[in-house]
């Protein structure tokens, strides 16, 4: 395994000179973002380091296999040989933390002015509706990747602009208007994505 | 689709006695339980109900999966070729009532006097411990198949005879104990196991 800086750059030891091109030894200057990890990676390690020093526990929750055909051979683990994907009924992360329920998705956009509600799904809104008439606190989770910033934006504020869209209103909500209602989070080290610090402020 | 009464028997509408021998045509006379349903297929139906009245959105989790190989063929959706089935790192249901975090999961003995243990995996179990020290309400609903009893059995009760078994105490809590300090859930027409009724009391 390579030895990476905390902000994910590998650990030049010049070692492998040799046989590197110039190219691949050109360290980013960058100290923030740009891991390479997806907003999910990112979040999986966050949750994990919320879970070891117990201030929540928060998953992913497995994606929904539809299950055809399994065989169990003699001697070896039952192997699935025909599955397909099916569409989640819910959001993808759900948990506790401070007692309360915590309940959000996480999407990632190219687009660098604003996010297209179409990265959201009618059932997966209709579920964040569900969970915040029962008490739960939903939000999704929003990553402009090729800037690198991300943003937690309450469902209560999702609702305005996907009912909005739905009476005609525009397909996507404004990079400003996220910037200027939701909370942006700053990458950390530990936490990488310390999401939980903007949840203390919708408690 | 065949019609049925409420307790799961099918309506006997004379139309196939001609085809029916005398055994298929008996109707079991009790009007509990003995639904043929699985727990895993009462809790479901129970949680449509509580989710359908907006009392609480509690879902069953996904089953991990590990995927090796997946075809991708040209019109039509992917196909999972290779996967495997993957331990749970959680317990399978978790959900918002009321605002509080509930986390449970389900489990059927065919055992007459007595739960074992070994019926819950370690991880499951320190699952449970994480999410109680954060504020979640967490349980087991343990039903005894040949008697048709449901029980709500509260995670610190099942803490406690977890770690006397692992200081080499029984291996299988008697019934008499889940009697004692568990909540007998009794069968209901809506929702199937009314089981939030027990977590009123653990509130």
């Amino acid at each position: 395994m390579a030895i990476r800086y905390p902000n994910g750059k590998a650990y030049n030891t010049g070692l492998d000179k040799k046989n590197s091109t110039p190219k691949s030894r050109y360290v980013k200057p960058t100290l923030y973002g740009g891991r390479g990890m997806t907003l999910e990676e990112e979040l999986n390690r966050s949750n994990e380091y919320y879970l070891s020093k117990d201030i929540a526990v928060i998953h992913k929750k497995p994606t929904p296999i539809q299950i055809v055909k399994v065989d169990y051979p003699k001697r070896s683990a039952a192997t699935i040989k025909e599955a397909y994907f099916r569409k989640a009924s819910t959001t993808d992360y759900n948990g506790v933390y401070k007692g309360r329920y915590i309940d959000f998705d996480a999407k990632e956009t190219k687009n660098k002015t604003s996010f297209p509600l179409s990265n959201f799904h009618e059932h997966q809104v209709e579920h964040m509706r569900k969970c915040v008439d029962n008490g739960g606190i939903c939000f999704a989770i929003i990553k402009f990747v090729v800037l690198d910033e991300v943003y937690l934006f309450k469902a209560s504020d999702l609702f305005y602009f996907w009912d909005k869209q739905n009476n005609g209103g525009k397909k996507s909500i404004k990079k400003d208007i996220i910037e200027e209602l939701g909370y942006k989070i700053n990458y950390s080290l530990n936490p990488t994505i310390p999401y939980l610090d903007a949840v203390d402020e919708l408690i």
